[in-house]
């Protein structure tokens, strides 16, 4: 059981991990490449107060050997579920599943987003796991939109074997072999259609396919789809001045909770986050103890 | 007139002031000498993220010659008064005058409090800066209580030609030479006291002095005091998540606005507090100019 999973490997993520290893909590960050960070393209960063003049490449680099020195562990994984347990929270990591007690969301500015009546048909039809949800389209029709050129075709893959046909949509150039169930369509995602239950998708051009499933692989999750009843404030996640969300034991910081989208700032929320998680650890460990004792004194 | 003043040099004053530069901004930091921030006697900071393993004198040292570089302009000195005059803010600093469009309060973890009754006799025979109101006391006894070491000698010496007589009250041993009316007691201020006006002092063992003025001469001002109006929460300044105060054109940021005290949060307050001024400034002269166009309409 980790003490904090924390999503997302940029400025933020890394700040906080590295100050809940220092306070002796075991953090693991799960995240995309740190190369993937918005500051990672910029020519010159001169204001995070200290380091002057330096490529995004050279800062993250700084910030990514700071972090791994103190001990911080980053796994290269998509996060693409995540269920509270009650008194924890257990992750889809790459379809592994990952315990913790509390999470950082650390994901960045909000890219990914739902398109029209996607939402609507969330677990009725609309999946975002293959391994978790693949095995109830035996013999059907699917449909797999493939956001993300790297993770993609490990899901196909696994799913050609149980579907009947496997409609795979794709923006970009597939050159993947697969069987000859799979039908590769160039194109985009634009609305996703249904009555109770999901029935198909239009894609741009008005050309629409028919099918029983639909998979969304993306490379990030939008983040209402992550967490289930998160608090949004506009695209952002709602937080307070303690970088806590609506959600207990889930925090967030960086530029996922808004404006400037800086480094001080999200090193600085990172900080805030992860210490404030620390804090919240130790009282819910001592509440525990002290529940312990008074049942073994009755 | 200045765009932003910022009172304190410490990591949020300096990641304030930089990024006002960089956006263009006519900004200057007053505050004691950097060496007077908390971190600078740290032996090891270690989680402030890309910059592992300094001294807190290092760190302050990359941290001033970052900003100095970048063309913010530092001076050594004191914030005694903060007057509202309406569109701008008048600063008395070390008695001379300051106009700022906006203010950023950066001034540590906060230490300067008051004693007892002093708050209720400000402006009733109480006051903070000799220059201003020491003609007041023509030919009157004073007393003047000299908390800071580095400042009082000058401003005993401009009081002691005015005054009848000064009880110099000091907890350190007054090596300075005065006229024959300066009376140097060595103790502490313990409470003001007075009626409808301030009539005397209680040191510590009960000795009390009456006089017909006081002033106290500190290091650091109580926030409260320097700001009139300005809403604490406890010891510490009420800000939202933009760094606003009550205050319309006063933001707050680093260790005077709460937990925790750590150079990234400073870091990363002051460069949130600094680019939400930017755009205040930037908002307010443009209604200006829109305002003047529709006169000029008309």
């Amino acid at each position: 059981m980790l003490d904090i999973a924390i999503i997302g490997a940029g400025p933020a993520g890394l700040s906080a991990a590295l100050n809940g290893v220092i306070r002796n909590k075991k953090v693991e960050i799960f995240g995309k490449k740190p190369e993937t960070s918005a500051i990672f393209k910029a020519e010159n960063v001169n204001n995070y107060l200290g380091m002057p003049n330096l490529t995004g490449e050279e800062m993250i680099d700084q910030f990514l050997n700071h972090a791994l020195d103190v001990g911080v562990k980053f796994n290269e994984a998509l996060v693409s579920e995540i269920y509270d347990m009650g008194d924890y929270y257990t992750l889809n990591v790459d379809n592994d599943f990952v315990d913790a007690k509390t999470i950082l969301v650390a994901t960045g500015i909000p890219k990914a987003r739902f398109v029209l009546g996607e939402e609507e048909y969330i677990g009725r039809g609309v999946s975002y796991c293959a391994t978790c949800d693949g095995m109830l389209y035996r013999d059907r029709d699917i449909i797999v939109v493939a956001e993300d050129k790297e993770a993609y075709a490990e899901e196909v893959r696994y799913l050609q074997d149980i579907a009947k046909k496997v409609y795979l949509v794709a923006k970009f150039d597939v050159k993947e072999k697969f069987n000859d169930n799979v039908e590769v369509i160039k194109n985009r995602l634009k609305i996703v259609k249904g009555e109770d239950y999901f029935k198909k998708v239009e894609l741009v051009n008005e050309i629409e396919i028919e099918a029983e499933g639909l998979f969304i692989l993306r490379e990030t999750m939008p983040v209402a789809k992550l967490i289930r009843g998160i608090e949004m404030d506009e695209n952002f996640i709602k937080v307070n001045r303690n970088l806590e969300t609506n959600l207990k034991g889930i925090y967030a910081a960086g530029d996922c909770t808004g404006k400037p989208f800086q480094v001080a700032k999200a090193v600085g929320e990172g900080l805030t986050a992860g210490l404030n998680i620390v804090s919240y650890i130790d009282k819910v460990e001592k509440i525990k103890v002290e529940e312990k004792e008074l049942v073994s004194v009755k």
